[in-house]
């Protein structure tokens, strides 16, 4: 028998944990999932004989010691900056590891040590960073094995509510974790364009859109996301003169979302004064000149460069930025305090579903010299609450790299993205059967 | 004899350790100047009898256990970074430390241990900080003194060059760090107004400005400087409605330096590609969205909602930002490579003379009722390329504080700043005769 450790029962884990249990007795697995909170493990469980729910903590290194000394293969769902203590314990006890997160600088560290070990540390298998990749790097093979030469790549993924629940101003209700939504783009997103180098710092991230739009499903902008660079190493297409990866929201979110960006309500690095007997209209206010002619509604649309009148400034009042509740969080940053206000106004409610759209624009010459773009769509929709479209996205591509590798179908070593065909190629096709498919549209440009 | 150990020989210790070495015979002092490069140290010592140059390294644990256990006092003038590691050996050895830089957490955190060991701490005396708040404290305690109730305090301070020297577009030159000039209000600036806080994000700071006239001097304009609430309780002013501390610049430097906060210029936290290779137009042009259609001018002039014969965009030009020269600077941030011109552009000249400027301005109402608003401002001219404003002002406080303290004329003990009448009085005191007053202006406002 088998055995997987699968540490973290978050919102995300659902899709994967089914995975897993559905397959154990037919896989002869027996799958162990350890969270913080015994009862959220114990749920997705639920007594399956060949499933164990325990009280996890990655911190409590005798603990997981003695959890990943037992086990064939860790799944971390852990949170991003945590990968690396199970990491280490992997290395430790010689046990391969998978995560849907972005490698870190840690992680990646500890390359040589990991294939020096015959092991593998696989990660960026989840949805974004994960099916992008796979996705993308089957068409960028299938495309060089025809000699076709790559002049441009953008990709664009984005986690939404599906158009018939989506009936708030903003368009958007929270189908992950909601602080990685308030913290998302800070920093400088890096990218190329016919040989430029662009670099678009935090504060006109969402001012930068591109329009994307999917047959069926309406206006999407997208915004570049992180570094784009480093994926032209990662995917072999080195000397590209066009990458970008971004994010996907409904039309005009980006550009609402910027009036956070702009007051500076998206900031996690300092506390607030007094914030727990602030008023959100208060805290609205601390961000704008002081005035003791003008309204808060009136300095808003002033930094905003808007009128009060103007759909911006009701979004914003709908969210009770503008009103007189009181906070009521002790000592918070700005954004934990958006995030707070947010988590109630962008529930997903009873019934909702949520939807992932990924789209991949190539644009290349044959080896005849036909100029085409080839666009990949996908669009996948939740089940119910808890089968998500993201649970479903970002689990079903661990899950299946775990079966893969316990069946020893991947022979591949060391600190890896799934952007290997003996990876991509099962992957995409399983995931097929779940409903998680590409839709390709290849057409000639005309010069 | 006493020993004093000066660490840290760069530009602005030249009127430090020529206070020092003047009184250095009358007072029975040796002073060691140590600095990683010798050379600096031994110029400024030029051999003088109670003088002493050393090659100094505070990374070099022995040589600074050494250097630190044999002196009587310590004045670090090392980089802000390096001070906890010349304090933690102050520490060990039972030394006295003074700096001109803010307190640090780290250096914070010793205050229990500095206390009990009977030691001083000195920091944050020198310029601003430093002659702000002597100067700042004499005033609030004679107005706590006369019963005066301080409505609002806001303060300014700018380095500049003087006006007989200003001869360029920006009406700027380097009199200090220009890296530190360069990264000048990065994070969120903190104040308070009426009783309302505020916070001003990076990419709103140089925008959020107020004007400020010096009679003779002309328009200035100020922005707010890092955190000020938290001087509230250092100037024990704690329920004051307003406070707020800031920076001075000449009229219109700071929307013209805004262009390259919004640009993102100003990031120190990731580095161009093929930076060497790039020319300061195709640095300009990274910043700015991909037009097949559009010049750098016209994106960068549409980026900043002006005109492309806007002064701004010929100000931009004369700096090389719009040239085709090449930048020469591998792997480098935009940060450094704005440095590196400004420092071309922006040098002090030979022959030129810099200038300091204070102000403070107090609102209050006095025990009788009248409301009254006092200010008390500074100015402070170079005398010449190496004895400058900057030079005095940061370097004779840090000089005359040591000299009180190895005379036994302060008894304070602990991690402090200099907010207490037996520093202030006589290091104001003294200031005068090297030409550092205040001038106060106060007046009856009209209801």
């Amino acid at each position: 028998m088998k055995k997987i450790l699968l540490l973290g029962a978050g919102r995300s884990s659902y899709s994967l944990i089914k995975y897993l249990l559905a397959h154990a007795s037919k896989e002869n697995w027996h799958i162990t999932v350890g969270d913080f909170s015994i009862v959220s493990a114990q749920e997705k469980v639920a007594n399956h004989p060949q499933g164990t729910a325990i009280q996890f903590d990655i911190n409590n290194t005798e603990l997981a010691d003695n959890e990943i000394s037992k086990t064939d293969i860790v799944i971390s769902l852990l949170p991003p900056n945590l990968h690396f203590k199970a990491a280490q314990a992997c290395l430790k006890f010689g046990k391969h590891l998978l995560t849907a997160s972005y490698v870190s600088p840690e992680i990646k560290k500890m390359e040589a040590e990991v294939k020096e070990k015959g092991l593998l540390f696989l990660n960026e298998i989840g949805l974004d960073p994960g099916i992008d990749h796979l996705s993308a790097m089957q068409i960028i093979d299938k495309l060089k094995e025809k000699n076709a030469k790559i002049a441009a790549f953008r990709s664009y993924t984005g986690g939404l509510v599906a158009p018939e629940y989506d009936n708030n101003p903003w368009n958007y209700k929270f189908t992950w974790n909601p602080r990685n939504v308030v913290l998302a783009g800070r920093g400088t997103a890096k990218y190329i364009i016919n040989g430029q180098y662009k670099y678009v710092p935090y504060h006109r991230l969402f001012k930068h859109l591109e329009e994307i739009t999917l047959d069926g499903y309406g206006a999407f902008e997208g915004y570049p996301n992180r570094d784009s660079l480093a994926y032209r190493e990662v995917y072999g297409i080195a000397n590209i003169p066009t990458l970008l990866r971004g994010t996907l929201r409904k039309k005009d979110y980006c550009i609402s979302w910027d009036a956070f960006v702009q007051l500076g309500m998206t900031d996690d690095s300092y506390v607030l004064e007094n914030s727990e007997n602030m008023t959100y209209r208060e805290f609205t206010n601390s961000f704008l000149q002081y005035s003791q002619v003008y309204l808060v509604e009136e300095k808003l649309a002033h930094l905003l460069g808007i009128n009060t009148d103007h759909p911006l400034i009701k979004k914003i009042a709908w969210l009770g930025l503008l009103g007189h509740e009181k906070i009521g969080l002790p000592r918070a940053t700005p954004a934990a305090i958006l995030q707070q206000l947010l988590e109630r106004k962008w529930k997903l409610e009873e019934g909702d579903k949520d939807m992932i759209v990924m789209q991949h624009i190539f644009d290349y010459e044959s080896v005849t010299g036909k100029k085409c773009t080839l666009t990949s769509s996908l669009v996948v929709k939740g089940e119910n609450e808890q089968d998500t479209a993201m649970a479903k996205t970002v689990g079903l591509p661990l899950g299946i790299a775990a079966k893969l590798l316990l069946q020893g179908k991947i022979d591949l070593t060391g600190v890896l993205m799934p952007v290997h065909p003996q990876i991509y190629t099962p992957i995409l096709q399983e995931l097929e059967a779940y409903g998680i498919r590409f839709i390709e549209v290849e057409r000639e440009v005309s010069q």
